[in-house]
């Protein structure tokens, strides 16, 4: 059921001409503190801040034109919401978005400024998928699921495209793992791409559902949230775990303070600001740098959407 | 007096092996928001987090071989320190820098990580200029000036280089205006490379003193420095202000919340750190938008040594 090597390349031509190029940066100082040579792709300058919005246009341009013309709905409280009405727009598709009431005033004026057709719900899973699957019922319009699909994750994984283009040598690729789509994208990509390229998760120790899932094969769930790393609460899902599973050998977990660490100093010495899921992956890096000593690394730097007024610093 | 057109071009090909080709990015918002089309020269994602490391690297190649053998030599309190030292270290060349006792620690430590040899005196200018007079005296070495120094210039204009060769079209570029050696340089590359693109400065009202030159055509000086933008507290120089006086057509000035909001909207929309100089060329551009509307601007992002425990929001 692995995708081949052509449709993921596919995704790529797909995908390009509606997103930045993002660039690929380093820093001494970081490589000196890792011991390894570490090449950062920078998703935080993606158009609306983050990786999403690859996801976002791959899966619309392969819905029919039926399906086109009746739009396009989804659930979400955060960066998929904007991704999928800004991705609508460039296409011109209508985007239905529902955002629980609980969603901050920002996020909520961005989707409109996007073009997105907001709902508002009460902030219930229950009452995000019933407003949701009323959309679906009245406008016919095509659910979307920000991680679990197959197009979405062919998208994503067109960061690492761009990445393993700029460095075709790297070693190992390290990314976030949240619902999974990014992983499994970045899995794919290096797959077909990489000349034996190892996809590594950083997964934070509060959230660590993936972590488990790979050890027990089957997928597993968080009891608590609590962590800074906002964008990595939700679990993966039965299209992208088994591409996980199948190619991603390991998943580094890391504790709150090490995120926090990581996400200042790619702030303080790249002069980025990310998100602190961003600096997930890198804060594993760190924490068993022993293992990459001298390895040439990619670290997909996921996105910048982050409050300004509230860092942890 | 002006330097030909292959001086200009000679700087690009001596600095550019020692530096990031820095990314030029654009952001859709904020080009809705100023009604021009803008590319941002990213020099916050510099070596050493500055624009200042291109002079730096330029004026030590250009010294004699026994000039080399016995060093260089400035003082500062900011970035040009750290980039000499840096630059030095890449060319293998000694590089003394005497910092005032009122520098923060974590300026003199990376100082002393890029190798450079510090010297400590008291915060006086009177004190750091004989400190300076002393190491020339003692050690044969070379004194350079951050900004009033043709080499410095001619590189600090690369930047603008690379940013034409990216964007061949653009009508305008605008930089901050400190102690000159920035703008000085670009507006001689927007000279020899640009097809009629004017360079346009940005200053603190605060510090509005090379507003002041340009309008009596003699070198103003300021009688306080309260800005936030502490970057472009000095004042001009007799080697950058005719090149200004000749190339540059005006300087706009900008309030100090402007220039925070200014920084504020590109951390927020572009997931840059910027330090609040930077800022200052976006304001102007905000503050006098009726002039630029649908040209097509480049703005040079000067830096981003921020302390990121004290941001004005």
């Amino acid at each position: 059921m692995m995708p081949s090597r052509q449709v993921v390349l596919g995704a790529g031509k797909r995908v390009a001409p509606f997103v930045h190029r993002t660039p690929v940066l380093t820093s001494r100082l970081l490589n000196e503190l890792s011991g390894a040579e570490v090449f950062f792709k920078c998703e935080n300058l993606q158009k609306m801040g983050a990786f999403k919005m690859r996801g976002a246009i791959n899966v619309i341009q392969q819905l029919s034109k039926a399906q086109k013309e009746a739009g396009v709905v989804t659930h979400s409280s955060g960066n998929f919401g904007q991704a999928l009405a800004l991705a609508a727009n460039n296409l011109g598709v209508k985007a239905y978005i529902v955002m629980p009431s609980s969603a901050p005033i920002v996020k909520i004026e961005a989707v409109k400024a996007y073009g997105g057709l907001v709902t508002i719900t009460a902030p219930s899973l229950e009452a995000r998928e019933k407003s949701a699957a009323d959309i679906v019922k009245e406008k016919g319009a095509v659910f979307l699921h920000p991680s679990n699909d197959l197009q979405v994750i062919l998208g994503q994984g067109t960061a690492a495209l761009e990445l393993l283009e700029d460095q075709p040598n790297l070693e190992y690729i390290m990314s976030p793992v949240g619902g999974g789509g990014l992983i499994a994208g970045t899995a794919l990509a290096a797959h077909y791409l990489g000349t034996n390229c190892r996809v590594i998760g950083g997964e934070p120790m509060e959230v660590d559902d993936a972590y488990r899932s790979l050890k027990s094969g089957k997928i597993a769930y968080n009891a608590s949230t609590d962590t800074i790393a906002d964008g990595l609460k939700t679990n993966l899902g039965d299209k992208n775990f088994p591409i996980i599973r199948e190619l991603v050998p390991e998943i580094i977990r890391v504790e709150e303070e090490e995120i926090i660490s990581a996400m200042k100093l790619i702030w303080e010495r790249m002069k980025l600001v990310i998100e602190p899921s961003s600096a997930v992956p890198f804060a594993a890096l760190l924490k068993e740098k022993e293992k990459f000593i001298n390895k040439r690394i990619g670290i997909i730097l996921s996105g910048g959407n982050v409050e300004l007024s509230n860092l942890p610093f």
